[in-house]
């Protein structure tokens, strides 16, 4: 149940990119019941890239490498497995097809590097015959080696679809295996933590795992049995208890993202929402039509970066921004109300703030956010101070505006007028 | 001059965090001229430990090693070394006294947890002594080996004030050591490494990298030498050739990204931007406003999902739309107008299309674009094909409209109206 993990690549040694790719695939090996015994990163160089296959070898029940596998001249993953697995490299006539169809529908030509990817060591079985994500394992002495690309979507894509189930099938950790997957927003780690204290002593048999995941935080539960039924049961309870400690904070379940259960809940109910975007910039929107079929219920909005902006399109007095101020409660409520009757949509969503890292005072320091939400009867606003770049601050605002309408739609008794 | 980082801790092995420590240590030393070879994590393990230990002693001329030094029973570093270095461990009293201090000052009791931190192996030198940072340095067959804090802060604490000065002054005189990052946009890989064909070999120092970063293309150039002035000059005639072969795709160098360049050149020329969204929803505004000061040229925009909000808002006309469709030059072309005379600005830029993945024709499949940019005079159009998921789309779109405003700004010859 022993492997290890390999990265290659100069961006690693160099510290010029963090090594994401270990941490995920010793994430989701852990959370499958298998063990990463040791993570080994070396530059993109022949002889520090072998001595770690090596070393892996000797060691090892099953190896995931990462990176090395593109067409460019620094991508020498291939070469060095040849070589160390004495595997000469033979052409994958099933890669040169995909190639092939690649080229073709995109009107382009075969090129010298285009023609070297579709060499592979001798022995070796591409992981997706039929996606562009590509990647290929090889059983060495019953060890088992994966080797994927570097990048990270992809990378994640083949772990999940192909590597863990694989290994999963191979060594049988224990019969049956369910994971859960928690998404929470507003409560931070070591809250999280305490309010969880004591649950995996109470559960004997299942894993917990926290993973930040900024401006989020993800919880999975991993439970192994002998058999379905008490499997389904045991989680339940558990699913439960974690609902009773943090339920309020809890707004997605496995691969949902905020935006989606946001949308969900409004196509649900058939109603229309439009967003009117200070400090956020467009965030909002763009987070939104993530979705796919997000014109059913998101309209539009209006980027309104300057104070003109704001009375011109949104109806916003100038009166109130004078007197309060363009990051106020009062100039949030005009906004929702203003963005709701230009768009014509049932509900609108708008949000001002000071992003930093200027622009911030003493009364209104640099992260002061206003979110304000016109539903149909009232306009609810409130005021955030939240901490970290511009960036950051942009993205927590983004995520607070659209938990307000989870929460909204959900009747939740955090709003004033429900 | 060449390292090894060890890092020691289950949460690394298993996924919970991500190991930003030999992120940050490679990063340092990399920049000061050093090099490391290898980064290898494992867990709270004192076989594994050890194994790592002794591999790095037989390989590297520096070891940083970090985790595995507080006071709880999975803190095991110290006892490793003793063991693999075959040090007695010995009562520190400097150390004594300074937990001493901290008992007292907090009105604490000393404790075994707390005792067993005033061990050190025989030989060690305390990394400093007056901060409450805790580490220590030992020389070991010439080899130089730091133990420092998992905990991050005080880890980058005693990297940037100790480890590294004492590194460099140890290992001078240094190779100087010179790096330039290209960031290419609207060519592929395989493309960038076949015009790049030989250029490694006809500078037989340089190291070259390439790294995919979506929708970007990136490119390391890395040069040492023995002075500063050789290096430069090699460097120039290196970044003029790539320059040569790769220009028009070369939209930034080193920490720079899109909207930096596009910002900074409205910026300088005193104009002003809008945007009006519709695939996109947000994400040319979200980007643009990334940009610290970026109220000084982005005014705003409105994300129009929908036809009535082309027309309430853009002025589209209902006849355009209904000849030529949303998803048209005709459209394009009204938008851009359209949302530069509604907010008054010196340029107006738009995008339309379909992001998929439902939505497509057969004349209009998922992935087309049309962007169409409003300046002083004319307003430019152009249709554009993109694959890949919604969100890869999406992204396409808004990089490439932004690459518009840079090259329109450059008064590239690729706009007809230039």
């Amino acid at each position: 149940m022993y492997g290890e993990i390999i990265t290659i690549g100069n961006e690693l040694v160099s510290g010029r990119t963090i090594d994401l790719n270990s941490w995920y695939a010793a994430g989701r090996l852990t959370a499958g019941g298998l063990r990463v015994d040791r993570i080994t990163s070396v530059g993109d160089d022949p002889v520090k890239a072998s001595r770690a296959l090596k070393s892996a070898l000797e060691n090892a029940l099953f190896i995931i490498i990462t990176g090395g596998l593109g067409s460019t001249e620094d991508d020498i993953t291939i070469e060095i497995v040849a070589e160390v697995l004495r595997r000469p490299l033979c052409k994958d006539e099933e890669m040169a097809r995909l190639i092939q169809t690649y080229v073709d529908k995109r009107g382009l030509q075969m090129s010298p590097s285009l023609e070297k990817m579709t060499w592979m060591p001798e022995g070796s079985k591409m992981l997706n015959p039929r996606g562009n994500a590509c990647g290929f394992s090889l059983i060495e002495d019953e060890v088992r080696l994966y080797f994927l690309p570097g990048v990270p979507d992809q990378m994640r894509y083949l772990m999940d679809k192909i590597v863990l189930p694989e290994l999963l099938a191979h060594f049988e950790p224990l019969p049956v295996l369910r994971q859960r997957l928690f998404k929470l927003y507003g409560i931070n780690e070591p809250e999280i933590a305490d309010r969880l204290e004591g649950l995996s002593e109470r559960y004997g048999d299942i894993i917990l795992g926290f993973y930040p995941n900024f401006p989020e935080n993800h919880i999975t539960i991993s439970l192994r049995g002998k058999n379905e039924t008490d499997i389904a049961g045991e989680l339940k309870r558990i699913e439960k208890e974690i609902y009773h400690l943090l339920g309020p904070y809890i707004f997605a379940m496995g691969n949902q993202r905020m935006e989606d259960v946001v949308g969900e809940m409004l196509r649900e109910r058939c109603l229309k929402i439009s967003v009117a975007e200070s400090c956020t910039g467009g965030l909002i929107g763009n987070l939104l039509t993530n979705i796919p079929g997000s014109s059913h219920y998101f309209q539009g909005g209006v980027m309104v970066y300057s104070n003109e902006s704001k009375c011109d399109l949104l109806n916003v007095s100038p009166e109130t921004l004078k007197r309060y101020g363009a990051v106020s409660d009062q100039t949030v409520r005009e906004m929702a109300h203003g963005i709701k009757n230009l768009m014509g949509t049932d509900m609108g969503l708008a949000v001002t703030g000071i992003a930093g890292p200027e622009g911030g005072t003493k009364n209104k320091p640099v992260g002061t956010v206003h979110i304000g939400l016109a539903g149909n009867e009232h306009v609810h606003s409130g005021k955030y101070r939240f901490w970290g770049t511009r960036q950051q601050i942009k993205m927590n605002t983004a995520m607070m505006a659209l938990d307000w309408v989870r929460k909204y739609l959900n009747g939740d008794s955090f709003f004033p007028g429900l």
